[in-house]
């Protein structure tokens, strides 16, 4: 058996346009995410590598029924506290160097429109990972590929979205209100919806700047 | 401006496609991998999101240098001494049940020529994390969806590859070896090449066991 499963061939260049371009779409129109369209996001994520195979992630979706209701609830205010300490901190106000900074100002307003809106988000959804042993940094190669696929996918489809750690300090709540067990972890928060407005270029630093050739640094 | 960076419009099912059949490639023919499609691979790699898109994923890029062939020899030894335990505790001679099990046994043979072989690989790339803050489960948020885009962009230039935690047990020879810093998380290690032989479908398990609605295992 091949590896292709389409019948004409597909443009390698459509293909790296897709990861060069997908950015993070924090604003939404209002219109909900059509569950076909979703069916087709989660099988994309849901076929990524994890060690071994073991394939230990599960999503949990959640859109408009009361516990998802909840959840948004519980995240949004979560994620509210956490742009407000990090709007200081990082100095979103100053811009860099003491000089407004245009970038950073629409960042900060992005951020603050998509903290303040969070209830209103077509699409939650929580990338979990059942722990089949202690906790290490290197398990996150058994689920966030899963979440990169996913955003693909919804970007592939028209859709956009994001993942914050905005679920991190209500992850006990969340557990308790949707049930999940003690041994999985919630290794982020993901939403997706229909992208508003113009999004900008993806920002990353320049090729060479993160690369290195036969050594550290080199 | 736009989302999109190409000038005809890429069909989603293709796009789609290179996400459903992206599977683990183990078997390579001996060519190098083009310059630039290395960098094509790299750059989508880069294009990858990171928590506060600080981007602090580096790729140390070995090919065909002194210090790259001691590294895979490195990776090799480690490699097969993972395996030869793997192979005794998981049971691949076994199957499950006791029974015979086919496809275990193929993995089994393709796992013993990859890990047999590791010094020819064509290329070797580790994706580091420079930590800014303690080690801790959520950090690969920040790499692996990079090694993600990597491995979807090789495999849209008709290469292929696969991420293994082979470098684990030398982590500290590899340090020494390529002056890693110690801050610095390697967080595992990508072979990649040109595709030798067939290789079968992707295997995941049935979307319904990994996606849940509204609450866990729902």
């Amino acid at each position: 058996m091949t590896q292709e499963t389409t019948t004409t061939p597909a443009n390698p260049q459509h293909l790296l346009g897709l990861l060069a371009t997908t950015r993070a779409i924090r604003r939404y129109t209002g219109e909900p995410v059509p569950e076909s369209a979703l069916r087709d996001i989660l099988f994309a994520a849901t076929r990524a590598p994890s060690g071994s195979n073991r394939q230990p992630f599960r999503f949990l979706v959640l859109t408009d029924g009361p516990r998802a209701i909840a959840a948004k609830c519980l995240i949004g205010e979560s994620a509210r506290r956490l742009w407000k300490d990090k709007r200081q901190r990082d100095g979103y106000e100053r811009g860099s160097g003491g000089r407004p900074d245009s970038a950073k100002k629409r960042m900060a307003d992005t951020l603050q429109e998509y903290v303040g809106q969070f209830e209103f988000v077509p699409v939650l959804v929580l990338p979990c990972l059942i722990r089949y042993r202690d906790p290490a940094p290197t398990e996150g190669a058994s689920i966030y590929p899963a979440c990169q696929n996913l955003l693909l996918a919804a970007r592939a489809l028209g859709y956009g979205g994001v993942m914050t750690g905005f679920s991190r300090p209500v992850d006990a709540e969340l557990r308790e209100l949707l049930g999940i067990p003690s041994n999985v972890f919630i290794a982020g928060c993901i939403t997706l919806g229909r992208p508003r407005g113009r999004h900008g270029p993806v920002r990353r630093r320049p090729l060479q700047e993160l690369v290195y050739a036969d050594a550290w640094g080199e």
